[in-house]
Parts: C-alpha cells; sequence; structure tokens
C-alpha cells in the first residue's frame, strides 16, 4: 500500500498540557489513519508562535513557515477546531489565513499553489451548536487553497443547546453518529489521497490564466 | 475520451423566459464543459413544480424526480445560483432540501447514497457581496450529500458594494477573475469526474456503520 | 400597559394539519407574549400561495400581501424557522426575500421602510446542529430591513449530534436554556418594542441620502 | 444633548503605524460621531497584546482587561474589521471570544452581563466579497453578548470580484452606497444609545431563570 501523510491541526485556545476536547477526537482519527497505512503528524498551533497575517512568512520569529513545511509534505490535510460562540476558534481563523497566503506560491510551470492535489477535511468538536457552519467554512477555505475534498469529509461532535458537557467528559468517543463520520472521512481522505498521488490534477492553471485575459478583451 | 455528462440546476428566482444573470454564467459553463467533451444539461427548476420537502419525492405534483433522475444520470453536478441579500436563493435552498433527502436512498451493498462519485461544483451571480458564502454553503451541502469536490470548484461574479449592475449589463463575461476561476472549475470537474469514474470510492459505509456500533458499547 | 402586537411566521416545510416542531416552541412563545400583555398572530407561511420573489406583490395568486399587512400591523416580528441541513427552511428564505423587498416602500417624508421602528426577534429547532448560524442570518436580514433588536433575541432548541429525536419528543419544552432565552426574548422585545413605540427613531434616510450624495463627487 | 461615548476596535491584521484600510472607514465614523456629540475611542486591538482565550482576564499579559474597560464605559460598541477569505479577520474572532467571556460576569441584582444596555454595530472593509457574512456573525456576537442592535447598524465597502484596490486606493470614502450606511449606523446607533441610556432595560435575568427552572422539572 502506497505510503501517506496526514497533518492534522489542532486549533484548540489552550497550550498543552492543559486537555484539549478536540485532541481527544484527534487521537481517534490518528488510530484510524494508522490502521490504513496512514502517518499522522499532530501539531496544536497554539504551542507555536505563529503570526497573525496573510503571507506564507510574516518574518522573525513566526514559527508558521516550520508548519506550512509539514503541511507540503503531507497527502492529506485536516483540521480541527473547537467551536466557541458557534463558529470555528480564532486560532483556526489565523491558520487558514495563513494558508491563504500560501496561494501566492505558484509552481513556475502550471500555476498550481503547494496545497494543490492534497484531499482537505475538517474535525469540530464543541459543547453545542455550530459544527456545521464551522465544516463549511474550513472546506471551502481548503478547497479554495487547492485541497480536493472526499464526501464526508467531516466529523464532529456536540451536546443539545446550551452549556453542557464536552466531548470527553460527555463519552463523544461512544457518540455513533461522530464516530461513523470519522471512519468515512478517514477512509475517503486516504482513498483519494491515493487516487490523486497516482492522477495528479493535471490544470495548468497559468495558461488558464492566458484564455481568461482573451476574454477580458 | 471518456463521455461525461454534467447537470447545472439554475436556481434563480425568475421563470422562463425572463431574462437570468445566473443563465449567462451558466452559458459560459456549457460552452467550456463542450469544449472539454462534458455534454450538459441545464435546468432552470422555477419552471417546474418542485414541492418543499426533505425527501426525494413528495407525492403528486412533484417534479423533483424528474430533475433528480438527470442528476442521477450524470457524473458532475453544478449548483447555479443568485445571491439575495448575501445569500443563496430560496430556490437553491429548496434545491438543497430536496438532495440531502436523497441520502437515505442508500445503495443495499455498500450503503452508499446517489450522489457518491460524483463531483460537484457551484456557480453563482449577484450584483454584490455574498458569493463566497453562497459557495461555502453550497459546496458544504454537496459534500454532504456525497458529492467530491476538486480545487477552486467555484466560479462567481459581484460588483461593488451595494445596488447596482447585474452580471450582463456590467459585461461580467469578461471579467478576468470569474473566467479564470470558470475555467477551472470546468477543468477540475471534469478531470475529477474522470478519475473518479475509473477509480470509484469503495467505502462501504454499511460496514463503516458496524464498526462505529461497537464503539458504541 | 401599552398594547402591543406580535407577529410570528412559522417557516416550517410542513402543511397543517402535519405536526410543527417548531410550532410547539412558537406556542411558548405566545403564552409568555399574552402574559407581557402582547396579541400575537401565528402564521404558517406553507398554507399560503407565497411567491418566490424580491417584491413585496409578485402579483396575481401570491399571498404575501396579506402577510405583509400583518407584520406591518405588528410592532414585534419574528421569525421562526426548522434546521434543515445545518441552515434555516427554504421557507424562511423565501420570506427572508419577500421581507427585503418591502425596502424599496420608502416613507416619502423620512424614507424609512415599513420596518422601521419594529422588533424582530428569531425562533429555532433542528434536531441537531446548526441553531446560530440560523440566528445570525435570520437577525441580519431583520435587521438590514429596519427592524430593531433587542439583547438575546433569539432562542432555540436543538439535539446532540446527528439524527434524534425533535423539540416534541425530546421534550424541549422542559429544556432550561432554551426556555430561559425565550423568556429573555419575549420580555426584551415586548420592553424595546414599546420603548420605540414612545420615542421611534427619527433619523431621515433620504435626508441622509443627501448628504452621502455630497460625499460622492 | 447627552453625552455618549463609542469605542471602536479596529480588528485589522496589521500593526500600527501600517495603513490600514479599515481604519479609514473608522476616521468618517468618528467624525460623524463628533457631528453627534458623541466622543469615539479607537483601538487597534493588534497593537495590544491580547491573549487568546474565552474569558475576561486571562492572566498576566494580557491585555484585554484594559480594552474591556474601555467598552464598559461606553455606550456604544463598534466591531471593525477586514475580510480576508470572505470572513472576519482573526483578530475580530479573537475579540469576539473576548467579549463572550464577558458573558459570566453577571450583575448580581439582575444578572445583566456588562454590555447589556450598550448599543452595538459593524464597519468592514475588503478588496472583494464577504461583507455580508460578516456583519451578520458580528452582529450575532454583540447581539448575544448583551448589545441592542438598532435598524441599519451595519456599514462596509467591497470592490468587485477577485482581487483589486481596497478601500483607500479605491476612494471608497466617495461610495455612496458606503457613505448613506455609515451615516445610518451613527445616527442610529447614537439615538438608540440615548433612549437605552434613559430607558434601560430592566429584564431581570436571574428571576427568568428561577422561572425557566421552574419549567424543567
Amino acid at each position: 500500500m502506497m505510503s501517506l501523510k496526514a497533518v492534522i491541526l489542532n486549533c484548540t485556545l489552550k497550550k498543552s498540557p492543559d486537555v484539549s476536547n478536540t485532541e481527544a477526537l484527534i487521537d481517534k482519527a490518528t488510530e484510524l489513519y494508522a490502521e490504513s497505512g496512514v502517518t499522522t503528524k499532530v501539531i496544536r498551533v497554539i504551542d507555536f508562535k505563529v503570526a497573525f497575517g496573510n503571507t506564507s512568512d510574516e518574518g522573525k520569529g513566526d514559527d508558521w513557515p516550520l508548519i506550512l513545511e509539514e503541511i507540503k509534505a503531507a497527502q492529506i490535510f485536516i483540521i480541527a477546531t473547537p467551536i466557541w460562540l458557534g463558529d470555528k476558534s480564532a486560532v483556526c481563523k489565523m491558520v487558514i489565513e495563513r494558508i491563504d497566503g500560501s496561494t501566492s506560491e505558484e509552481d513556475p510551470i502550471n500555476g498550481q499553489p503547494p496545497l494543490y492535489n492534497k484531499v482537505g477535511g475538517v474535525l469540530v468538536t464543541g459543547n453545542e451548536d455550530g459544527a456545521k457552519k464551522v465544516c463549511a467554512d474550513v472546506l471551502f477555505s481548503l478547497d479554495h487553497s487547492g485541497c480536493s475534498i472526499p464526501p464526508n469529509s467531516m466529523a464532529y461532535w456536540v451536546g443539545t443547546a446550551g452549556p453542557g458537557p464536552s466531548y470527553i467528559e460527555a463519552n463523544g468517543d461512544r457518540h455513533f453518529f461522530t464516530n461513523k463520520n470519522l471512519r468515512s472521512l478517514v477512509a475517503n481522505t486516504a482513498y483519494l489521497a491515493r487516487v490523486l498521488k497516482e492522477n495528479p490534477i493535471p490544470t495548468n492553471l497559468l495558461a488558464i490564466g492566458e484564455e481568461a485575459k482573451k476574454e477580458s478583451r
């Protein structure tokens, strides 16, 4: 079986060694990826000094280039985030902005940005409401930045309306719906990553740009 | 070259023969698909009697089953919608609800819903702001319903803030950014559809469900 | 106590006499409004022939003008909607588009649209995730169309991630968080409606438009 | 005329003295507020050391408590943010999370959080698409945290689809639609702040909580 690497960014607001509910869901994904022959690298973003910005390198003291290297070396890229006030975390938005910055690093031959031919997915935990919005936002951003998205490339856990126990306390690891989706996400991201590794998208974005320019006259 | 079929649903609020700006963008997509060897079927949903609901057949007088047949027969499924108050049209939301209904029609062998192994994309026009939100919502819904999404599977045109000319009047057909994205969308959806036709996603969702059930005990 | 009227639009996809979970939450609101001296009119939109469109009157056979009359006669305007695939219902989006149409009916003296000086709120039920996104979308649309929004002008019930019982079956009527928010919504919309009735917003939008025009030169 | 104070948080990603397009729009708001007798305090959040988190004080080295003091001392609270990838900035999301933290600082007598009886609004600039989504998200968060929202409490500028000049370069300060909305925002937030100062919302959230508890049995 073709060897694959997945990078999972944990966008929790809590620095290590604080307990992260999102990390608990990531751990399950990591286990399943291992069973599928996929090596996983998990990065808790807030443990690094990542600068706000919209480029791939915001200069001295910015740890993002290290993280971006890991993403570039992987075939699968998963963003994992908690929900705060019905939305992805601020750390997650910061990550999205930095990834968006990578789209200007175009390949000189075909114009593809560095995330082209990678496969994207999203993991979400929250004590309540907001998961689907977060999934939509994150998958949009990944797609926009070059990733392909297989079906059901999202898994989340949330409790009933209002304050309440989070994933770990609520035994979310035994929640059927979340676990079924997590298994689908792992199977489908691994499968599509293998297919795209053997059949990389050949689209020449520079040539397409030239054609589009002709239409603008 | 493998023959492919695309279905594009126009979710304009205007019945034929009223002019639809979204249709003008669709026309460009259709042309480009023809050049790529993809046959396109365009359906203006509001010209049919589609019932509100969340199943694949809401009974007597519901035209949705006819439209769903076309989608099932295609490999590429594009939702095209205008923007109203910063959001997809009500017709578009109605379509999303009906498609969501199809997810309960699981294949008896592998549990896959009928849109599995289809490739999804989105086209948007509006006189102003709202396109990215609409793209995120539509791509999320397509992914959730079984479609795969290649990179940059979205193309849109919008004008500056506030009331103003729409796509046709503003010569949106000559807008470089929109045209480049449209060409990427056509190239990438056609490519991924061919790849998935030759390498259909084998994930057995029923088996995955059984595994997930074991974790719930 | 000043007499007030509230209109609540139920945007369920189900025609009467089908059971609507959203109606069950509305019923609680109606009771609380009665205790606050507010008369409530509840309208299940799908029981009427409301046309898709973006004006206040889409012509023959369009029931929207009847509903809009009721809204205009009220001081409080609440949109109630179920969640489908993490988003408001298509009926709700249709209602939003029709209300947006009312903004062009400007008062000849001060340019205010008909919903100015009304107070808005939102009620949501769903078997799972999506409520906050729906609240944000609906409150934005109400505000955009002229309504004022008091604090916590939203109440919702949702269950844990995935398919599951809806509001009625899950005894959502006994859910503390939902009930506390519902009571806040009723108290605050009634209070602000009274305050605005005695202190209507005097902003002259026509004069403001003239000032803004001068800046455009 | 009653003296009022407005706090405007600039959530740009750029530290001073870098040019911020959002600041240029804020400057216009400040001028208009001055004409209405409202004193304005503008804070560029990224110039401070604000910690990620969801409480009002994340401990040593966290500048948020200073900013929160300013907000508490004002009657009008405006969040201003640029658009990045169709969404509010990460700094803006960080601010929202910190403000959400303030909701647990309940008044011991009536349970109201510190932003109750303040009036909220939102300012947005971006070179393209995303403003309405940002407005909806920010106004939702402000309302959720205790603010009241008058009609049209949002003003934004965006250009046509795709990369292009930003607010300053594009002479957004002369854009009629943006300027009209900005004037409405200033007039309506100032008016509602005065009305609420004279007629503070009396809702006792603790008493409401007690009533809601009774329903849970």
